[in-house]
């Protein structure tokens, strides 16, 4: 296939949504069927036998040269954040599928299992990684029975749909391998089509609190002041400073709220949130112990008191180092530079690395534009990745040879 | 009068409310019947003669020794904010009656005249000072047509109270005296019961937008942001620290607003408000200057775009120097400190500065505490400010000797 033709793929699967006009597909709503008619059809086209697993995962085994061989598993997810691109996760799928197909038949000594997790975003349930989480064993009694803005539970909703939820099938995996767009900005200025995925970044948030004195504008004087949003200020200016001297962190303070918040009286309680990812935990540690020491002091000098609640302390996710040389070597080997880079955002990698080696090829994001319709990709960058996908097959067919 | 008797005449007032259990008295509400009637039989007892004018202010005149002679205008407001303390306004009217009430009949080479301004917080039109307005006859048809938000006009409201709107009896004004709460902590943090005013300040008010880009908190690296929240965060620590740095300027930064506002994206919008005061225009404007131009470097080192919108520019009102003078010696000969301070917050002398000398008694406020219940007044500083009143007349009366 070419990579223009990966494109269409796509685009056909954004045909199916939610909502007319935009595309929408939470977690096996009525549109998922359309989308695994399509991917069904084209799995066994590649030669693969497909099924549908207790979590609404479809997938599609192609077999080895020999029976009981270990799985290569590839995959990524094909639910949608509302109002979504048409590449974010459905890219890695039908990818997965075209590697498959440019084997045009030949068998390998391992079998090649390519899977479209059915939840990935966390949008229906408010939890991501319903579909990877099936697979890695942790979709538990509470997640099942966690219910949708509707009151309707994971269980009904796998029933509704037609599936038994139930244990998974275990198989003998040698390793994972995604594709996925960048999501970012970084391919697209360097001017690469690809991505080698190091490790995906651990995460911090937390909600920040000041806690100051309400007071009328004109009256309090400067130096009398307790004022709750001149010290958040202050500390969101530290953030951006302090993670700009921090190689490879990202810290975001997205969100601030003021009280009473009226342009002529001092602001007694302001809270703004703290997003904070490194591929390092020990460096987003560090840095998080930083912004807290930084608030405090910035508080203590205002007579305030500070409350910090930590809301998320995610361990970072490293690809494996073995398996990730082999990719770049893929890549090396087809013509394109090899950069690598860590994933600020969160991907199915991320669980199926509690199970197996795992690797992960970025695709260029034109414009780094991701969770919005204008999201893209390049053909001759699908292409790229692609080749390297292929390239990557042969390196692990000369380790078993 | 003592203190503790002209406090239990402002509690008194602050019986008559909108609201049971709460202190809200907005322009011509039926509580202000109430008021009238009891502060018209304490002029009356006081040997004023009292009538209702054409906004509703009522006016007690006690006559001169001579006919035909000046008045003095003493006076404040009677309404009210929402849920407001008992002495905002009030104290200043009660004040003026027991300095009348003190000469005990005896007759001056002036006239005074006791006026209880009807409006003066701006809460049920959003347009403060209506009384005063009438009196400097700048209450004029557009905003005697302006309505609640019941759609009752200024001008149906007076009706409905059963006064005509119509002009305002022309008295010879020799100069105002005001007697006003400090609102502020000033005066408590020195340990002075009174504070003579030098000058009400000027304010700007702004919005002040940040327009950036809305992108991912992950996968977007520092340094490609074009975060606004960051530079809305740098530019509220700018407003502290430069204000801190204008010796008699007051800024506030009293609301933040984030967009799309969420903890994992970065703001693409914030907008914030300013509030800036000062006793100098010049320096008021050199600020505002300073912080307009902290902004635009601020915004264009993140590649933002700044929308600067001014939304008040309101000159400083200076006290009369020779009245002000005169009422500090008064303040002196009493046996108290004299300090002198500008009012952070608008008055009615703002108005009446406008047709004469105006001159403004500060009294303690315990905490800086106003626009609260929590407000409140100790009754030797009323003292105070009784004596001072009374020692400012015999000044007034020395000066037509």
């Amino acid at each position: 296939m070419t990579g223009a033709e990966i494109i269409a793929r796509c685009r056909i699967l954004a045909g199916f949504s939610e909502t007319p006009g935009a595309i929408t597909r939470t977690f096996l709503c009525p549109a998922m069927r359309d989308v695994h008619h399509a991917l069904r059809s084209w799995m066994e086209e590649a030669g693969m036998t497909v099924s549908l697993d207790g979590a609404g995962n479809l997938r599609g085994v192609y077999a080895a040269s020999t029976p009981n061989a270990a799985r290569l598993l590839i995959g990524s997810h094909v639910d949608t954040v509302p109002n979504a691109g048409a590449y974010d996760g459905v890219l890695g799928v039908v990818w997965g599928i075209a590697v498959v197909g440019a084997l045009a038949g030949r068998r390998l000594p391992f079998a090649i299992e390519v899977i479209a997790f059915s939840e990935e975003e966390g949008v229906r349930f408010g939890v991501p990684f319903i579909g990877s989480r099936f697979v890695n064993g942790t979709l538990g009694p509470e997640l099942l029975a966690r219910t949708d803005i509707d009151g309707v539970s994971v269980a009904e909703a796998l029933r509704h749909f037609g599936v038994q939820p139930g244990p998974c099938d275990v198989a003998q995996y040698l390793a994972y391998l995604e594709c996925h767009i960048e999501q970012g900005p970084v391919l697209d200025a360097l001017g690469l089509p690809l991505g080698v995925v190091t490790a995906i970044v651990g995460q911090t948030r937390a909600e920040v609190r000041f806690l100051g004195a309400a007071n009328h504008a004109g009256t309090t004087p400067m130096r009398m002041r307790r004022d709750a949003l001149a010290a958040a200020g202050r500390w969101i200016a530290c953030v951006e400073r302090f993670a700009r001297a921090t190689p490879g962190a990202v810290a975001t303070v997205g969100s601030i709220h003021a009280c009473p918040g009226a342009g002529n009286v001092i602001a007694g309680e302001a809270v703004a949130t703290l997003d904070l990812r490194h591929a390092d935990d020990e460096a987003r540690h560090a840095l998080t112990a930083t912004l807290r020491l930084a608030a405090e002091a910035i508080a203590t000098s205002r007579d305030l008191t500070l409350e910090w609640n930590t809301r998320m302390d995610q361990a970072a996710v490293a690809c494996d180092p073995a398996l990730t040389e082999m990719l770049a070597h893929s890549v090396e080997s087809t013509g394109h530079q090899v950069y690598r880079l860590a994933s600020g955002a969160g991907h199915d990698a991320m669980i199926t690395a509690t199970m197996m080696p795992v690797a992960m090829l970025f695709v260029r994001s034109p414009g780094g534009i991701s969770h919005h319709p204008d999201e893209s990709v390049r053909a001759s960058d699908v292409e790229a990745a692609l080749a390297a996908g292929l390239a990557f097959l042969g390196e692990l067919e000369g380790r078993y040879a």
